[in-house]
């Protein structure tokens, strides 16, 4: 039975556009269907329902006057708990933070407001965002909406899992090594991961670092779309953000033909470890829509030093934000975040010359590598989603893994060729749980990407069992 | 007397459309120029005359056959020795590559031939550009123009030198630390630094560090924007060229209107050791031209932190370049480059992750100091010209120099600020070598930067003994 709640963020604003649904309406039902299904999920944390009547109320009022609407008009909105909101707890999931209430909204949570979405509540992450599992000191763990044992992802897990389950039609997210991605994929929603400085952050430590971007997430590709475009401008305070005009065009979407593509596909990037459940299931889907593409070569790109470099300029970031913790907030800090603050330390300026070049020399081999295509299609994540008990996987595919963050190789591999990435649902994999793919773009070229994606996506929605699949809400709060 | 060598390049070009000067013309003059000229200065290094006779020989056919003449057609050009050319030794000052002669042009070069100049030969740098004195185990030192016991500057020096003594029209340059703006300053003719990934560099080997910028030099602020025009694009292989359009605008400039804007003058900017005799200079010079603009402010940008930030993340490049250099090849280095590289090495990340915050919170506080001004107008050098027999400067106005590269604090605290900055010449200094000044415009902004700048030589050119100095060639060349 399909809710006001369960529409898309596309559709409910044409409707609200039209006075055909009501802001409180709607809001009324998302509160709803935090309701009844967050106490099984955990994916929404600090709330401001009574603030989202209010904006809801005011929503309604301006409709009703005829005034002049934002493209994000009454819909209710998740901001992911890293992302600072004015007079709203922002925890980043650290025991360091857990009653910090923002002054001020940073920019993008702005932006989103500004376009007349109604904020509901946090969603929520791991620790700081380390890591691809939605558990922290403060909240504890988000579970998967198709199996809420198991992880739903990370670190934009809660916002996956409000995505998927109708608390809210849009989302906010972030992503270093996939954060935006991979939680898509556990959890059958769409994250876009943009170009670095598209989005433009005031908050990023390391200004000229193209790792950490913040982006949208939906449920269809349009409505990603629809909040990317509300979040998307030219901000000087980024230094990635391009200096000249204000970057649009991304909703709506331009229609897209796939039939004259050149894709690759690979399955595991030429380097990520990859169970082998992830390995068939792709293999099966790749069979069945390559049909859609003027052609599909097996190939994997150069992306063989990936690993090393990551685990650099990660560490970078985590000593910038965490190196100077006295022992006290030390003691308050969690095995992730202490594991990559060491690795850190022990690194030298050395390493980072060597990092920074290696990137450079990676991004512009992978350049070249996209000149051949227009669409790199690959899973993902490496693996199933495990119990979200267990901090991190040790294991991939029956090999140890290198570090904590290792499964999620194929996503932070896609991170360093600094290329836009999006991540679409795919079906189901072979434990239950989505399955989702990424179709990594040519540079700069979010908006084709992003109408690539929506032309995909249409395709997979006509091949049974590849389309977005919807978790079973009875089940999950029986 | 004026010869054609000595016309500004936009006169040049102009004249060479019109049929009124040949391209062959135009560069016997310039090599008699420089067969004249350059024994006593030591500017122009490996030459090409044969192929530029060749080339200059086409582009006058190309004149007379009535072709489509591109921007710099027939212009001879310099290119700096740290920039590859094909088929011309190319050594970058160091003895580890003393005879490498590349087998292609760097993008830069190639783009400045496709727009029709002809090089003519290599200037001179120091050793891998490290420094602000253009002396090197391979050619030697380069003379300043007005003074040839003292030194041009660097490390763009010896196409500042060449420029200043009409050897050729416009000359390439590039800027980690002031590379374009110091020998500028010290040879009395224009280096512009532009925003990074303006003119695009496809070896820049940590392609998202800011610091280091391919530039134009020129006679007149109008001949450096035709060789600037003609450098910027929009290539991927560079991470900080935006991805969307080409750059243009840049020649010819809109007339800009001086009167009505908003100024900061800055001595010292804030943290800088600058000699006596250059603020008074400075002082001098300001209260002369401060009536040409709407309002001028003495006041320092919030630069307190910069030295510190500098040297690190010119460490961090140094170590990138010569880490792994063998024991035979370190051998072979200079005291500057094994100075930087044993600096670095004894660095950790940690002090590159507190150098890369640091500089992003310098580049946000800056952008915000910017908000009430549309110049910044500082010295461009803090000393006069030393002996070049000195490799560097051990004291600075009677204090201890804190790095072999502390003279140049003027230059390079304004590149870290990631924004245009062009240096001007501006009458004598007290040792009767030419006195530069620096602009510094709005973030993005090199068109409006060029147009002011241009408007602001105008103004200068007529205040006696602010214009541009001439050197005396028949004293030089006695």
């Amino acid at each position: 039975m399909t809710e006001l709640c369960d529409l898309d963020a596309v559709a409910l604003r044409r409707l609200i556009g039209r006075r055909a649904v009501s802001p409180v309406e709607l809001l009324d039902s998302c509160l709803a269907r935090i309701e009844r299904v967050n106490p099984a999920l955990n994916a929404i944390t600090a709330t401001c329902f009574e603030r989202a009547r209010r904006e809801a109320e005011a929503a309604e009022h301006a409709v009703k006057a005829g005034e002049a609407l934002g493209p994000l008009h009454g819909l209710p909105v998740g901001i992911k708990d890293l992302q600072e909101t004015e007079g709203l707890r922002t925890t980043f999931g650290s025991k360091l933070f857990a009653d910090h209430v923002p002054v001020r909204d940073e920019r993008t949570v702005a932006a989103v407001r500004a376009a007349g979405a109604v904020v509901v509540g946090k969603t929520n992450v791991p620790e700081f965002g380390a890591g691809g599992n939605s558990t922290n000191p403060v909240y504890g763990a988000t579970g998967n909406p198709f199996d809420p044992e198991r992880t739903c992802g990370g670190s934009s897990g809660g916002s996956a899992a409000a995505l998927a389950t109708g608390m809210t039609p849009i989302a906010t997210g972030s992503d270093t090594g996939g954060s935006l991605r991979l939680p898509a994929g556990f959890c059958g929603i769409v994250g876009h991961r943009p170009t670095p400085g598209l989005v433009p952050s005031e908050r990023r430590q390391a200004g000229w670092a193209p790792i950490s971007v913040l982006g949208p997430m939906g449920r269809t590709v349009a409505d990603t779309a629809l909040l990317f475009q509300a979040m998307v401008a030219s901000d000087p305070r980024d230094p990635l953000s391009p200096p000249d005009g204000t970057p649009g065009g991304f909703f709506p979407l331009p229609e897209a033909d796939l039939s004259d593509l050149r894709v690759a596909v690979s399955t595991d990037l030429g380097f990520a470890p990859v169970d082998s459940r992830i390995r068939e299931t792709f293999g099966k889907a790749v069979a069945r829509f390559r049909g859609a593409f003027g052609s599909v070569e097996e190939v994997d790109p150069p992306l063989d030093d990936a690993d090393a470099i990551f685990d650099v300029l990660r560490a970078l970031q985590f000593v910038a934000a965490h190196g100077k913790r006295t022992p006290e907030q030390k003691a308050l800090l969690g095995p992730n975040i202490v594991a990559n603050v060491e690795q850190g330390l022990a690194m030298s300026l050395s390493d980072v010359a060597e990092a920074q070049a290696a990137h450079t020399a990676l991004y512009r081999r992978f350049l070249r590598f996209m000149d051949d295509y227009d669409l790199l299609i690959c899973p993902t994540v490496a693996v199933p989603p495990f119990p979200h008990r267990q901090l991190t996987l040790s294991e991939i595919d029956g090999k140890p893994a290198r570090t904590y963050f290792h499964w999620l190789a194929l996503t932070y591999g896609l991170t360093l060729t600094a290329h836009p990435v999006i991540s679409l649902p795919c079906g189901l994999d072979p434990t239950g749980t989505p399955f989702g793919i990424q179709l990594c773009g040519k540079r700069g070229g979010d908006r084709r990407l992003l109408a690539l994606a929506a032309a995909l996506e249409a395709h997979l929605a006509a091949l049974p069992g590849l389309g977005r699949p919807l978790p079973d809400l009875e089940k999950l709060t029986r």
